[in-house]
């Protein structure tokens, strides 16, 4: 009995266009998750994510657990009545924090220090399970070790037998714990940075445990382009056709499109929130920077083709004036921007997916955002 | 021919529901201006304004000629466009800057420093008649000098002369200005500090220059509540009564309630927003500080009674984490409530004025709110 089954609409070489059936409901794939780190997409709330057409929205356990707790979000109603979100929830496991806070780690987990306050954060395995449980999203992950790249292969296997081990435990107790809600899903996760050889035998170690979706991690963490999706290619052959594969960490046109050819599902990733906040805005002309001294007169939208609440009303020069400002009005209205740019994207490829017009879809991106951007 | 009147539909007492014509449409009486400083009230959008139910905004002279310029917003089609706002907009003169930012002062003008850079500007009675021209707002003020309370007589009798000279300057120039929109209105400002007769002095002086409405300032710039009131009383039974009459800078439900009582029309203040920054909440059974633990884990809306977008979706515990961990979402949800608020009590006031129950509106505001908070 799976929690969460992926049915293939279509296939268009190795891209599909599916529908995750949960026991909330579905969503479409290829789906973007927005990050909703600490209960909110930075300067957006829910009813914005339901605008853009957000589908599913990741949370942080790390954050979560730190502020407020996951004990509080649980008495607060869980994620989606906390946050007011009435779609698709993914709670990450704190496993990527492994790589961007470098805590120690050791056999039976990991040991991080607090962001606000210094004081000790231990997580293993069972436990992040566990507060995953109390924060109550629809799919939970897998604790596992994300190793940085470049990495030696020493590195890289001590991280993919952690992570196997780590996620027998953690399938074992998600299985017996009460405190979760009925019908959460559980995705385990991927490793093996950019060798082949180690990638396909953690994708095999992992789906050996019966999951109901896939993360591949370990990806997006410091290495080229084409390691990623070479790391990729090596992946996805192993993984069933019926689960959702979720390549995390990924949100760049490109990225997400040349990962949809090889047969992800779908994916999450900050990048598009924080470029906006950064003045980076995603159109269909390519990369425009609305810091630029060209735009502060021009009255046009961000992209004239775009059907967000940003591109209805305001102009580039009005964006760019409060952003200068340091008015988190712009924050919100570039990431209302961006977030529907990417959420499109995904809309496209699926509708190419189906009409089997994917392969013109990926040259037109690439066209626009060059073969390899970051 | 005026820009602008106020048709009085119902008195109670001193206080007035009224009905400002304008050559844009009309708005209520008495009204709340929320302050959109530098093109935005802070982390609020124009739509985010339409729904609380604003009807006038208020944008700031000084800080819109800094950024993005006077200039730049003519350029980008006025304030309205500029900001996506179809309702009444009015901009204060940076007059108000000569109490907070203690510019120097001569008998021509103002030369302020920039707070971006320590660039100087300048501003006459001539120049700000120009630039609001350029802004483009429905309703501009005259440049006036407003004292810092408590002040010495004589600085006092300076500031009133000065606004009287000033006033007569920016109304002939006014007339004569090509480049501002036809029928934007101009408001004179009465000045005196807290003397009784210094403030009828001002009211009288302004009044014969015939503007469109009066504005009130000077007030509550450092004085006690009953100071203010006592000044109130002395300025607008020497304004006519079918001009609008503008307290400036008092934003909190008492203050609000008794300048009403003593005849006020509209009023402005970043209190409500700012507040709401801050995590203090305006809810019909008092102020509310969210930051207090006891609402960590409180699952109710913000007040219970308040028909605003927050308190449909969001709880008190939600947005007290979202204040704690610094998330721009909190600034906007919580000043969309206090908003709402203000903007309801002047809801309320009129009704009540309509139906000759002010008297007991005004008891249940200082009864909850204790007869002088500030």
């Amino acid at each position: 009995m799976s929690a969460l089954r992926l049915e293939v609409a279509a296939t268009d070489g190795a891209a599909r266009a599916g529908t995750v059936r949960t026991a909330r409901g579905s969503y479409p794939t290829p789906a973007f998750m927005p990050g909703g780190t600490r209960g909110a997409v930075k300067a957006l709330d829910s009813i914005d994510l339901e605008t853009v057409g957000a589908q599913v929205v990741l949370g942080n356990t790390y954050h979560l657990m730190l502020r407020p707790g996951a004990a509080t979000v649980a008495r607060l109603g869980g994620l989606h009545r906390f946050t007011g979100w009435t779609g698709h929830a993914l709670t990450d496991s704190g496993g990527y924090q492994v790589h961007s806070l470098r805590p120690s780690v050791d056999d039976d987990g990991v040991t991080f220090a607090s962001v606000y306050d210094g004081t000790r954060l231990r997580l293993t395995p069972e436990s992040a399970v566990e507060a995953q449980g109390l924060i109550g999203a629809d799919i939970q992950m897998v604790l596992d070790v994300c190793a940085t790249l470049p990495a030696e292969l020493n590195v890289l296997r001590v991280a993919v037998d952690r992570t196997a081990q780590w996620a027998e435990r953690a399938r074992r107790h998600h299985r017996r714990l009460e405190a979760r809600p009925e019908g959460q899903a559980l995705f385990g996760i991927v490793q093996g940075g950019t060798d082949p050889l180690l990638r396909a035998e953690s994708a095999q170690r992992t789906v050996a445990l019966e999951f109901d979706g896939y993360g591949i991690g370990g990806l997006s963490v410091g290495e080229p382009r084409p390691a990623l999706l070479e790391a990729l290619a090596a992946t996805v052959p192993h993984l069933p056709a019926d689960r959702p594969r979720y390549l995390m960490g990924v949100g760049d046109p490109v990225g997400l499109i040349e990962a949809v050819a090889l047969g992800v599902d779908q994916f999450d990733c900050v990048a598009p929130t924080r470029m906006a906040r950064h003045g980076s805005v995603l159109t269909r002309t390519g990369k425009l920077n609305l810091r630029n001294a060209v735009h502060a007169n021009d009255d046009a939208p961000l992209d004239a083709e775009c059907r967000c609440l940003t591109c209805s009303r305001w102009s580039r020069g009005y964006l760019r004036h409060l952003l200068g400002v340091g008015e988190p009005t712009a924050w919100r209205l570039v990431s209302i921007h961006n977030l529907t740019f990417v959420l499109d994207l995904m809309t496209e490829a699926r509708t190419a997916i189906v009409e089997q017009r994917f392969d013109a879809l990926r040259a037109a991106v690439a066209d626009v955002w060059g073969p390899n951007n970051p």
